[in-house]
């Protein structure tokens, strides 16, 4: 089984992103998607939109504290976005899946395009795995740069090349039993920027010698670190302010 | 069958929307996929795609005039964007399709958002519909507003209300006889801001009260007018510049 595990916050995009993120999981087979909401509480739109999924998932939520959250202005670097979302994913499977189940675990973010392939590649993980991911770290791709018979020769990064493991979210999964032998692994909101995922690899006990390289060598892209273009909406915002949004029975 | 003509351009971000595109499309039976590129030739990268896609497709390119060509630095809205590639694909069909066929004609730009659903309200048009397409015309959503029993009885718009169709491309699908009795229906560029629809829909003899609401009674969205994110790719860039570019044979 992959347990995958997606923060997801409200905002004009959620629902559209989530739609073609379910597309794409509805042709996985195997895998049980643990969507954390970032929010006080479970919103109807999650709700419902994943009771009609046709996909089997659990639905939790956990608002970020105030003190790790973005504001409306601050630029998207600036904090860590997901991070207690994703604790709380962690959480559930450790209280929730039995120990002796085989799988992994993939941390998926909600507007990010994953290939069906990828899934594949992620079912015969030993214990931790990498593979490039398109489009972050300013580059056309980043992560492992060379690999050979699962193992990673070298690593491609043009930022913090010095972090444990330059490598963004998306570009690595890891055996459920490695998971469970590791009762403190978790996300954290205190590391410097660019450090969540090495912060996390590392409370597993991995060094960069640990992981596999996966996806024919690490040549090829199965993942991008796409991100929606926040919808501005003027007119919208012009009749919310007048007390006149648009039919509020109108999901979007 | 669905006859979906799809115009798409090279860009960072281009084979990441192709493969959400494609894995919503996997989902959908008896849909024709006919994509078009931007371009003086085929690329490579399109066509591999679209060979291990696993969908049934037509693969054409027709570059769009210099003179409508958007600069790096142009806004979005300045110019019409897809005409040249849409005018390609509907010729397409008029050469290649026969006549007798059932089925219907939608535009589908690469990087929306379409629930499987809408393709199933698709297959009863007798002659045009038409459906409320979320995230534009700087609303929540534009297009049809109320309707009942298939009549539209408001447009729901913020913007050139006086549009023969206040609505989007992805907001409306055409019966292929009607299409086939119109031998010069197709787009222009050469109109004003905001019109291609309702030209393109004008030129097959429409006007508003010949159109059916589809969707629940135009009610619920099914499409979404998202837009992906233009990759920086700041390091890339500064590579690229020193003629030192990432590893060139790794496609992204
Ligand atoms: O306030 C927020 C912002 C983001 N996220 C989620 O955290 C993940 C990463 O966020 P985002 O995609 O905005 O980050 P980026 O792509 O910029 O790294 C996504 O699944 C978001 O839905 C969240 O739960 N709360
Ligand atoms: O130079 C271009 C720009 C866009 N497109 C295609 O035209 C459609 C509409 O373009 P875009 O999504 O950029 O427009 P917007 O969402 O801003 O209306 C999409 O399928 C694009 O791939 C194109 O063929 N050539
Ligand atoms: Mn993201
Ligand atoms: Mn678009």
């Amino acid at each position: 089984v992959i347990y995958a595990v997606t923060p997801t916050y409200t905002r004009w995009t959620q629902k559209a992103d989530l739609t073609r993120l379910a597309q794409t999981l509805l042709h996985v087979p195997n895998l049980h998607w643990i969507v954390v909401e970032d929010a006080e509480r479970k919103t109807p739109l999650v709700t419902k939109f994943l009771k009609y999924s046709g996909l089997q998932y659990t639905h939790l939520n956990s608002k970020t504290d105030a003190n790790y959250k973005l504001k409306a202005d601050d630029p998207n670097w600036l904090l860590p976005r997901g991070v207690a979302q994703r604790n709380v994913g962690l959480s559930w499977i450790r209280k929730n899946v039995p120990p002796s189940t085989s799988g992994v675990l993939y941390l998926m973010d909600d507007d990010n395009t994953y290939s069906l392939k990828l899934f594949e590649e992620m079912r015969t993980i030993a214990t931790a795995a990498v593979w490039p991911v398109g489009l972050t770290g300013g580059l056309k791709f980043e992560g492992p740069g060379s690999c050979s018979g699962g193992k990673v020769l070298s690593w491609y990064t043009a930022w913090k090349p010095e972090r444990p493991f330059p490598i963004d979210m998306a570009g690595f999964a890891v055996n459920l039993k490695l998971f469970f032998q590791h009762k403190n692994a978790e996300f954290s909101n205190k590391v410097p920027r660019g450090y969540l995922e090495s912060h996390f690899l590392t409370s597993l006990d991995l060094t960069r010698d640990d992981v596999e390289g996966k996806v024919e060598d690490c040549s090829e892209i199965l993942v991008w670190h796409t991100r929606t273009e926040k919808a501005t909406l003027k007119q919208e915002a012009k009749l919310i302010s007048m007390g006149n949004p648009s039919n509020p029975d109108i999901e979007v």
